[in-house]
């Protein structure tokens, strides 16, 4: 049982937690509560050990993890609620948490849209875009330099366990996009685009920069944009990234989805 | 020269930012930020004092924002920027904050999509759907009972001066939403609609309920509604709340914005 926060283990956790630079050089990340283990596992993600509260995890929901994480040799050390509390990204821990290499990387799919995401630094929306574009089916999302990074735990957070299913690649530079986007028609979210988000054909191979809200698309992501494409919007001067993505992704997914239909009556 | 958190204003401000019964109890709110004062001006919306720190406001639209403020007799006073920072909703309080009454009710146009928002919590979810809501041109949002307060300091943050131009009320019962909506076509959005979003014909008077993420859709919500509409998604269990509100926003912008025209050729 652990009782003091300085345990080693614990001083990992609280380092993934709160400085960047230490999940970087360890290339490791804090996952926090049972549904992000649950979904790890599945995704055969392998724990390097995981810290439990067992006043927290009453419920056999709780307990079938703990066996599940038990019979693949995974250590599980039990901790002080208080002593989580105190690391935890958020005020009340969820009663398990575990440190896990990154996932490793995934290829791309060649056909279907590429997000490439320039200089998004509030992570709330990054794990939102991540959420979103999995659930829309996007092949996956690049990270240009700049970004906040994915680890973030208020990345982890909202993005509700995209980082183990969505292939995911931070760029070091922007010559990297332009050798991974070769095979994709490249566009521009731009309020000021030429295009209408509809009018573009998301059926073929495509990608979509997404820029920061507040700075706008990079020069080297317009560089690399054939055309900028635009949400027409009413009255409001611009969407949240997050919104802006949504309304991308899921056109993109409804295009796809008639490709080979026509379109079905309204009711 | 306020040089005390101890003053009166920085005491109301406070209030406001921190307590909900504090806002609602006096029908005001706090608004932080040159461009936010800038939208509340347009929109003539009058604020009973701001005060502002004259260190933070060195660029021309802050002193021309301050000219416009003091030509309009608007009580303006000096605050010590550490005062501000001390009370602001943010770390560092953007240099000027304002006092102001809730705007006005407005009505609700009779055609177009109007959201019903049931138990949305998270403020800056609730935030960045008003704030995709005025850009699709949607004709408002209810709040039904249990959502998180619209003058919350994250949400209006969130909102980026939707509050201002977008129809928004507050209800006190369903009966209430029943009764605004009965000229309408009420949906339901749910993962395990019948209907598909686009499948559904957006371009007649309707209303959407989007439920709380946690928990669903109430039994009173799931009464209002004709029929449940779903956006489908791939792997992912869900969508983020504001993700599926921009979804279900644009795609009846679009259907409206091609209702007498046929859909262009795609390129």
């Amino acid at each position: 049982m652990i009782t003091s926060s300085s345990n080693a283990r614990v001083k990992l956790i609280r380092a993934l937690l709160h400085e960047r630079k230490a999940r970087q050089d360890a290339r490791l990340w804090c996952l926090e509560g049972v549904r992000l283990l649950e979904e790890a596992l599945d995704a055969h993600l392998q724990p390097l050990f995981v810290l439990y509260a067992s006043e927290r995890l009453t419920n056999p929901r709780a307990a079938a993890l703990l066996a599940r994480l038990r019979s693949q040799q995974i250590v599980c050390e039990e901790a002080r609620a208080q002593v989580l509390d105190a690391v935890s990204a958020t005020t009340t821990a969820a009663g398990i948490m575990a440190v896990a290499p990154w996932p490793p990387p995934r290829p791309f799919a060649a056909d279907g849209l590429l997000l490439i995401l320039d200089g998004l630094s509030d992570p709330g929306n990054l794990g939102t875009v991540l959420r979103t574009a999995l659930a829309a089916g996007c092949v996956g999302v690049l990270l240009a330099p700049g970004s906040v990074d994915e680890y973030n735990p208020k990345v982890v957070r909202s993005a509700m366990g995209a980082h183990l299913r969505l292939p995911l690649r931070r760029l070091e530079t922007w010559q990297e996009a332009a050798a991974v986007v070769a095979d994709r028609r490249v566009w521009l979210a731009d309020a000021h685009g030429e295009m209408l988000y509809d009018a573009v054909d998301w059926r073929t191979p495509a990608a979509l920069i997404i820029g920061s809200e507040a700075a706008g698309a990079s020069a080297d992501a317009r560089r690399l944009a054939a055309g900028a494409v635009k949400i027409p919007i009413a009255q409001a001067e611009s969407l949240n990234a997050a919104a802006a993505a949504a309304v991308f992704c899921f056109e993109a997914a409804r295009q796809r989805r008639h490709r080979d239909q026509p379109n079905p009556p309204r009711v």
